[in-house]
């Protein structure tokens, strides 16, 4: 939808890859609608995933007991956290998908396994039970909205026409990405009834 | 029990934690029974938590197409993984609990969240939903037998003696801990019927 500044958080190492394909039609497609598009590649910015008290400039509020929450909470507010977490704070806030407050989240996923592992009784058991931490533990907690995931099952064991049937099925739903409803982020949306 | 090797791998920043108080009686009572223990103290060694390129010392195995699994298990096999990383996987090999196949792992977590919160119908779901992808998708996966979790809900909340009390039945524990058995680690223990 034009006018509409989405944030793509990516973590690949290989532009090359599967992953990188499906980050690629993503660009092109939400740069079609007129959004504007900011992509976070982490690897190539080589983005520190420690939260550690090296988060923090200046003095700490109570340096004889160290607590993350507390000092990055009063970091944050006096805005002395180090810049790389400022910039990523700027671009969430910015964003209208994948965004900080009440706003929209999805998570794209490629897997190793296939759908048959990921399934109720598959040896990972369903897909839905590790998207939780994520979906509900971090984002849902954090205020988002959820859209369905999109999960590209074992693009490795699948045949060049399927992970291209893969990139073009991402493609498509992404034309109309701006008219879907978030899931109810509930437990039995997880876990069954 | 004496001779038993135990690695407690240890994840917090500050030493006069309530986490720090639950390894500290783990480390006394272990070395009251006999048994050698050693802790990897993750903060302390900084870490490097993130798999890149940088864990493979040497050329690349497919220097054109970049797949960490596939360059990881080659330079396993060279013995050609960065150092931080051999020295872990030796103390996993040599450990009796917590180690990397076939033997016993056990995860002692304090949350911030209490037990009411963490309940089937509270908001943050049953915390058996969290230890899902930790317990089953990273341990059971990499051939652990998965002991029961040793959780401490909310100690922030909780009084002074009601942590003392939580210290205190961590101790008790792991008095007895090479005569547990390991959980059953499927599905309908995280989700029941």
């Amino acid at each position: 939808m034009a006018g509409k500044k989405v944030l793509i958080i990516y973590a690949h190492q290989e532009p090359r890859s599967f992953n990188g394909s499906l980050k690629k039609v993503a660009v092109d497609e939400l740069h079609k609608q007129g959004c504007t598009v900011t992509v976070s590649d982490l690897y190539a910015m080589d983005f520190e995933p420690r939260a550690t008290r090296k988060d923090i400039t200046g003095p700490l509020s109570n340096p004889k007991f160290f607590s993350y929450g507390v000092e990055a909470y009063e970091a944050f507010k006096k805005r002395s956290l180090t810049s790389d977490i400022l910039d990523e704070q700027k671009k969430v806030q910015e964003a209208d998908l994948v965004i900080f407050q009440d706003k929209l989240a999805l998570l794209s996923i490629t897997t190793g396994g296939t759908a048959e592992m990921y399934a109720k009784t598959g040896v990972s058991g369903d897909f839905k039970y590790f998207l939780w931490p994520l979906q509900h533990g971090a984002l849902h907690f954090c205020g988002f909205k959820v859209l369905a995931p999109q999960i590209s099952f074992a693009p490795e064991f699948a045949s060049e026409e399927e992970r291209k049937a893969m990139v073009a099925s991402w493609a498509q739903r992404l034309k109309t990405i701006w008219k879907e409803d978030p899931i109810p982020c509930t437990p039995s949306w997880y876990f069954g009834q």
